[in-house]
């Protein structure tokens, strides 16, 4: 399999791609190709261990950048790395694109190049995210604003497949993202979907309210407008770290000192009722830090983990011929290679195939207007 | 002052909202007319000393639940807490009301019977967040869905006076809620009330992302349609309450013992070269889990109170003729306490007639069509 990584997208590129294709090759043992200006990418390979890899350089000069309207910039330039690796995909010359730049650009490329699906009327941007129990997949989280209900009625088939065949879920439950769980929730367009999805072939299971989304006890699917499924996800991703944040603070203010000399009273009772204080002392002052750094900051830590949405793969943008994943701009090594493996994912299950037959079925069984 | 308080609204009434108002005649000198069955609410009065407060109990027998048709409910039921205690404040008997009932039948109540100031197209739901930096009032939070531009703007401008008046902002900076920062973003009634905004007299800074909404260093007043205004709310809390179960669950699993061993092995090593071995073991075994209860659970407990939006007193409903308060549904005493402190301020600081006067001159300053 061979997938094609935008060596130049994203904010730290080519550092964290580059890196990411490396760990990416070694791990899935996967062909990665790394489009962008050959000589930038050439240099930062050579800084990396590639022995027994397959690793290669596809040039690509120009560059869009994260500021420039998408359509205009994937239009006007034919030798950035997006519209190079789109076209190594659309020849069939690589399986996947994978990249962590300006995401508007990278949907515009793979419809422009890639093009839609038979049938499907919009793509859309799904997303893995974290809940208490399992992992739920949210779509559109970016693509289209000012839907209508047939197109959200359309992101829950393909959303299932993935969910299908790449979460790997019987018969996934589809809600849609509402303020409440009743028929009568949401604007107009969610009570229009509502009523279609209700007919529909679909384990529709009504609308999800965002903390269902977090549980994942009663939806696999939540399926939004685009506008208000990326704000969803914003908020969620704003919220977590204002909390990380919030304890971080609680954990480092004045107050927190106070509280610590009252936690340390026990011991100050025995130290100072003990015939060998220094030796005492000693043991408290060392014990108690050491046991609040070791319990405290992996918890800290691991917490901040599972709010992260870099860790989930990217986005896999829905409905276009080819696969296409957006990854998070802030990716890391570990967000890339984690992108590289759900494109690998989605090529091994041959999703693009079965939601071009799930959608063909559908429109079959339509009634022909 | 004396302010209506449902006694029989909220999922513990009638205990939470009787001791909140308690706690409100006595913290802030007001008067409370507490509006249900009056043989129950006396019933649960009796329980409290109310010894030099001025409570009173109006009967209004006929109970609104929570699951019943917002409209149709109020309509009925003349005799319900809200219908009652809606109309003590139209006929001037009352100078606000404060609810943590049916939410869509307080503000069909509200318009029905305090009725809209003139001028006013829509009343919306504002509500007041906690940000790193200050408070942000959002609004709206779930009174419209389907909403025009000329909605936002007016909303901008009602919200913009509470926020000077009660929240004591000179000149707050308004924005809209969006999923970026830029003016192409949101969907199209963002983007057409953004166009309104920037011709506005108003102090507008252009959109706003959840971010801002939580650090609180861009924007004063967060505007949005009703269904994404109360989806950004119920998101923002259900990440808030998944962050804190998260925490607690690292904090409480089998790692957490491994890792508070790890934290012991400094004062382990004392304790082996030491020749005092029992009492150094004491004093690790005792300072260190003492320590880490003294810093830890005070720091978990005021993350979540700054994430409890109970705390911040209820929702406003701002476009009516009067002051009504839309307290959570799971409103404890506090919460209530809180909501009634808010009312006042808003009797205090004469709110309703500056939003009259506030709407009534960009009226004559709008072009006549």
């Amino acid at each position: 399999m061979r997938i094609v990584l935008d060596a130049v997208g994203g904010d730290h590129a080519p550092v964290a791609p580059v890196a990411g294709a490396v760990e990416a090759a070694r791990a899935l043992g996967v062909e990665i190709v790394l489009v962008g200006p050959a000589d930038q990418v050439q240099a930062e390979l050579a800084q990396h261990n590639t022995t027994g890899l397959s690793i290669s350089v596809v040039d690509a000069p120009e560059m869009i950048e994260m500021d420039e309207h998408p359509v205009q910039a994937v239009r006007r330039k034919k030798r950035s790395s997006i519209a190079v690796g789109m076209r190594l995909v659309r020849d069939g010359e690589a399986d996947a694109f994978v990249s962590a730049g300006n995401s508007g650009a990278v949907m515009a490329g793979a419809v422009f190049v890639l093009g839609r699906i038979p049938g499907v009327e919009r793509p859309c941007l799904a997303t893995v995210f974290p809940a208490l129990k399992g992992t739920i997949t949210v779509a559109d989280v970016g693509a289209n604003t000012d839907s209508k209900p047939e197109y959200l009625v359309q992101w829950a088939r393909m959303t299932s497949l993935y969910a299908q065949l790449v979460q790997g879920i019987t018969r996934p439950r589809v809600a849609l993202l509402a303020n409440g769980e009743e028929d009568s929730k949401g604007d107009k367009l969610v009570q229009d979907a509502h009523a279609l999805l209700k007919n529909s072939d679909l384990n529709f299971v009504g609308n999800a309210e965002p903390k269902d989304a977090l549980v994942g006890d009663t939806a696999d699917v939540i399926i939004a407008d685009g506008f208000v499924g990326n704000l969803f996800l914003k908020g969620a991703e704003a919220v977590a770290k204002f909390a990380i944040k919030k304890i971080q603070r609680e954990l480092s203010g004045p107050g927190v000192l106070l509280r610590a000399l009252a936690g340390l009273v026990p011991t100050a009772l025995l130290v100072a009722t003990s015939k060998h204080k220094g030796r005492v002392l000693l043991a408290s002052l060392i014990g108690g830090p050491a046991l609040l750094g070791a319990v405290l900051a992996p918890a800290v830590v691991r917490m901040a983990k599972t709010l992260d949405y870099r860790a989930y793969g990217g986005a896999p943008l829905l409905g276009v011929n080819g696969v296409a994943i957006i990854a998070h701009g802030k990716s890391d090594p570990e967000a890339i290679a984690n992108a590289i493996r759900r494109a690998k994912e989605m090529v091994d299950r041959g999703l693009v195939a079965a939601i071009e037959s799930g959608v063909a079925e559908t429109k079959n069984l339509e009634p022909r207007t």
